[in-house]
């Protein structure tokens, strides 16, 4: 893995499994100080005893004091505030960040100024297991890790959080907020939905005391297999990106509704149809997983000194399921009318896709087209 | 494993996975004579490389002629067809059985006096991949396979399928065949469309280019694995099974469309009950998985000497989660006021709850108790 890059303290306000995680993950990158606070019993202890941090605050104020970044790993329903109130004890130095699985609500809750210094993100990773017992170093090791930066995202501090995430093995992907909440309520919140009203539906179902539970088979066992979660997470998580999630319900339901149409009036084809495009997204999903990766390409782009620019050229990467592996923007002085961008991109074709994207914002490719 | 007890041939019409493993199986247990018939090119030749079958039958009546049991392992949209067939070119010697998923719609199409010679017959095993090629001898072992004998059903052809199954490894289990087919529905054939219906919305979906499908962490893999299964023997199935997977898919729409209403609330307290519900069922579902099992008791009954009481019996158990080991019924002669039923059944916890539902039924429990 890469080094961290962080010259100054990380500090970490939550050191659960996925706080925890990213203190050894970040300790392991180089990191010299990280502080935590965590008002758990026994968490802060927990977290040193496991080399999570190095430093245990008292409070947020005292954990995010001259830190470069602090990255938010409070409960979803709770990240809000504590959002805000990181941002308000500290300075242009310090960048926010967030580890909550729905993003719309803590950016909406926030001004044009204070979204200068946040980047929301959102790792893809966790376990059955919660708590900083349960933390690994490797558990953003090929994850998915997405931030969705804004036009107001300074680019100097979205590059940091950036170089952080990649640190620690995860693949930084850039997306629009409206995007990414809209993809999780998808294909996250809504299976959990699913699989929980599942659970639920077998659970009281005994005809002739037969119990539904005790005829389950190997597909109602991976559908219900993420029934056992955190009762009081997932409440919070639907409830933080609620507007998508109704979305994906709706239409889910929508969907079994056709299906309940066709097997009314014994429509075969249009069975064997549902079926059949099911069984040909899974092919894709399969396909995806078996992507070939290339040598890393450097592409250097001339833009505009104005903010916004590198969000904006992150955020149509991600969207194309291009993957930067670094970037670097320079120089960053305000009195420049422009700057270099440099990007490294795995594999030929990602890169000269990734060039044609960039040159359609309008951005001149000056290497690696 | 026991052996099949089967001293005549045994015929299996259709010798794909389902019908290659049995024949591989039985034959472990001792069948001598394994006679196959399938109409698909190239099954039969694949089944006699692979000794699943030790004669090739050009037809369903030369299969069938005078085998102690056929099994048919046909399609599911073919088997109520083949049952009858194989009832019409069959006698008194033999008894006739299925593999299929959904139960009650072969059954229907059976007149009372074929029902005598017909049981029902449901493994619960399968594979990703079909055919002959794929069949495993123990395909079955430790499987649960439902059996759904009626009033109808002759007590020595039922003891015969039960020993059958007993002897490639499998559970028996006797249920009602509204109670199979209602629960199949819920725990089987609902996530099936579940999965496929999450998967076709998934495929469709991609805001700003950004696809779904490349965003899909673990939850989704796991809930929408089944999705790929053959789109053919999927229609039929729920075809096969029309009213229950109605019954189920429509109480599945009102499950999420309550989360809705929650969530439109802003109901915390509602969601966290949800997940929590589910989260029970799923322990519950874990613990199963670790039931103790003890040494065997043999329970004995005297049963009126009348049809249907073996398929009383032996269903009242399979609805109380209580497997018969073995079970044997003497004498069978049509001249005698009452026989003796033996039972073998594991675990004196499980003996004691037999012997109290038995005595329930109006018998009289005369060891074993």
């Amino acid at each position: 893995m890469a080094t961290a890059g962080l010259g100054g303290p990380v500090a970490l306000i939550g050191v659960g499994l996925i706080g925890g995680s990213l203190g050894l993950a970040l300790r392991d990158a180089g990191v010299a100080v990280v502080r935590g606070f965590d008002p758990a019993d026994g968490a802060l202890k927990g977290a040193l005893e496991r080399g999570a941090i190095t430093d245990a605050a008292p409070d947020i104020a005292v954990a995010a004091e001259g830190a470069e970044m602090v990255v938010v790993c409070a409960p979803v329903g709770d990240i809000s505030a504590v959002v805000s109130e990181v941002l308000a004890v500290t300075d242009a130095g310090t960048v926010v960040t967030d580890v909550g699985s729905a993003k719309s609500e803590v950016l909406d809750a926030l001004t044009p100024v204070e979204r200068e210094r946040f980047c929301g993100g959102h790792p893809v990773a966790g376990g059955e297991l919660s708590g900083v017992a349960n933390a690994r170093d490797d558990l953003f090791v090929g994850a998915t890790w997405f931030l969705t930066p804004t036009a107001e995202t300074r680019p100097d501090l979205l590059e940091r959080v950036h170089g952080m995430v990649a640190s620690v093995g995860a693949v930084p992907v850039a997306v629009d907020v409206q995007v990414h909440d809209h993809l999780m309520a998808l294909v996250s919140h809504l299976p959990h939905v699913m699989a929980s009203g599942l659970m639920r539906q077998a659970a009281v179902t005994a005809p002739q005391g037969r119990e539904a539970l005790g005829s389950a088979g190997p597909s109602f066992r991976d559908l219900t297999r993420v029934a056992g979660s955190s009762p009081t997470l997932w409440a919070d998580i639907l409830l933080s990106n609620r507007a998508a999630v109704l979305d994906a319900t709706r239409n889910h339901r929508a969907e079994l509704a056709e299906v309940e149409a066709a097997l009314e009036r014994g429509d075969r084809a249009w069975l064997e149809g549902f079926f059949q495009s099911a069984a040909e997204g899974r092919e894709r999903l399969m396909r995806a997983d078996d992507a070939v990766v290339g040598e890393v390409v450097r592409i250097t782009v001339e833009v505009p000194n104005r903010p916004g620019v590198l969000s904006e050229v992150a955020t149509v990467l991600g969207h194309a399921h291009i993957n930067i592996e670094d970037l670097h923007l320079s120089p960053a002085r305000a009195d420049e009318p422009s700057g270099i961008l440099e990007l490294d991109v795995a594999g030929d074709d990602a890169a000269r896709r990734a060039a044609a994207l960039i040159a359609d914002q309008g951005f001149r490719v000056t290497e690696g087209a």
